[in-house]
């Protein structure tokens, strides 16, 4: 039995239907969901009840291969192309996300040498099972290779959500904490709470303890001090996108945190699959930084905390340049040194 | 008319009551409350309804005057033993509060030489005037200096909020920007929320906006990227202690904004009042600093925002090393260069 097994999954396959852990409602409540009908994996995405890039995805392919088990018709070309419009409706939950409809597309591929409508469905599901499967391994990899720079007793500091439940399981930045406890080594997490949604403590203290991982929640603005008074010695985060020379875009907050392990001496991880670099992109230098409403920053929980008016920047995002970091940590391995030349060697033919 | 006057005083002296300021209700209500007995004072600085070392020692001054001229006692033996009594109540508000102690022990020997009661209750209410004109002109003498190092257009980072609600007029570190508004110099104002009491987003977003200024709100989080983003100019921190060599406490979160300004190069200032000096501290690295409740992490306006019994560390400051402070701006004039020497200078006699 491992000890991961008790962080819930974010989403499951349950045959005629599809369960989610309702992440709206972390920590306060956990509640799964069951998903019927394409409708209602639409909605679990739109409102945010599961969120994590991976976890999204997998969520909407097991939606895609579900939907798809239920049509009713004659031909394989009307049962396309229905797949179709059902593949563009699950896309349009999320327009810009190129790792969603890299698995739409993955599945509708999926079917191209299907001769009957049995066997397209069937594929579907497969397909679909398989995506949760190989990010689930992947995830275990980065797990394991973030966990091989880290020794028994050290102390991390974590952003954000990186977790199981942003993915099929294990996560990226938290792997390596889930697998520590499964393997009996010891090590202690603090977390930012990472204002304004709270992730970090909605989330990250919450799955952390479910795994009965040691951890310790700090609000941001802690960051330096707590390095200092209880010596951390690494920082570990997640990334939202890499480019092709390592600069960084993950959530805002981040970039504070990597300017601090410089500051500080420590070293710096980011940890992401291999899916999440752009290598179109040379640098993120250029990059929009999408801006939130600003009630996330002067409500919460509904209640208006700072003056009614006031004005706010509210970046969800920034960049963490590659100069400032340590080592990137895929699940093919640990990449450091010269991020071009390495981040290159994972796109040769 | 000076635009300043728009900002509420944080207490003032009525003859026969004090006002203040409800500073826990900022700035959902602009709320005054009435202190008639040294009881209500009392609770006014226990409560946190006045805030500030300033504020509150200059509300205690009033509370002692305020008491003492109720007196009714026929010898001033009797009176300087009444006073002696209630100067030790209003000193148990804040027991480690070493300026509150200082004006307390002011407004008992401003009667030494006083030989009827009239004249000593007479010397108290002046002395205790007295003492909130003083920090008004301090605050305004450091204001003009700090103003000296900004240009019109500069964008300038604060944190929490050491401002003129919490001194008798003017602040310390906002004192600039209350001055700037004055002299018609356009300086943009970008705040930290400060978590987790929030005085960024309560209390300094408020104030600023009273005087006209041109205020931002950000989470703590983005201020390494708002200083990237935003082009910052300076930063700009009050402090509750410094150390004969610069080293400063202050509001947890200062020392993140302090390597932040280091890492980007731009100034990082120390604003406050010659009365903050501890010279009998060498340095701050061995202070013993307060850890709060967890319930100010955990809870936001009564409502949980993270798992419940999670691990929390809540430092109530940080220690921000004289390396990282560009300079010290008090009432005397700006301290820069070798910290121990000039603050040494200080106290030359």
């Amino acid at each position: 039995m491992t000890i991961t097994s008790l962080v819930p999954l974010s989403v499951d396959w349950k045959d005629t239907y599809i369960t989610i852990l309702d992440q709206t409602k972390l920590p306060l409540e956990i509640d799964f969901i069951d998903l019927v009908t394409i409708q209602d994996v639409w909605n679990s995405i739109t409102s945010l009840k599961v969120r994590g890039s991976a976890a999204i995805g997998i969520t909407a392919a097991f939606g895609l291969a579900l939907s798809a088990s239920n049509y009713e018709l004659e031909t394989i070309t009307e049962f396309r192309s229905l797949l179709e419009q059902d593949r563009n409706f699950l896309d349009s939950t999320r327009p810009t996300d190129t790792n969603l409809a890299w698995i739409l597309n993955r599945l509708v591929d999926s079917i191209k040498d299907a001769r009957t409508i049995n066997e397209a469905k069937t594929n579907l599901i497969h397909e679909a099972i398989q995506i949760q499967v190989e990010d689930e391994a992947i995830c275990r990899q980065i797990g394991e290779h973030a966990l091989s720079l880290f020794k028994s007793g050290n102390k991390v500091l974590t952003i954000s959500n990186d977790g199981s439940i942003a993915t099929a399981r294990y996560g990226t930045a938290l792997a390596p904490f889930h697998l520590a406890k499964e393997k009996n080594i010891e090590l202690k997490v603090y977390v930012s709470e990472t204002r304004p949604l709270l992730q970090g403590a909605r989330l990250t203290a919450w799955e952390l303890m479910q795994s009965g991982v040691d951890v310790t929640l700090i609000t941001d603005n802690m960051a330096a001090h707590t390095i200092m008074a209880k010596r951390i010695d690494a920082v570990i985060v997640g990334a939202d996108r890499i480019a092709a020379n390592g600069d960084t875009v993950n959530k805002i907050g981040t970039y504070n945190l990597a300017i601090l392990a410089k500051a500080f001496g420590i070293p710096f991880y980011v940890a992401a699959p291999i899916s999440t670099f752009d290598i179109s992109l040379e640098t993120c230098a250029e990059i929009p930084i999408e801006e939130r409403s600003p009630d996330e920053i002067t409500h919460i929980n509904g209640a208006l905390v700072a003056p009614e008016s006031i004005q706010v920047y509210n970046p969800a995002f920034d960049v963490t340049p590659n100069e400032l970091i340590t080592a990137i940590i895929t699940e093919n391995g640990i990449l450091q040194g010269n991020f071009s030349k390495e981040i290159a060697k994972q796109f040769e033919i």
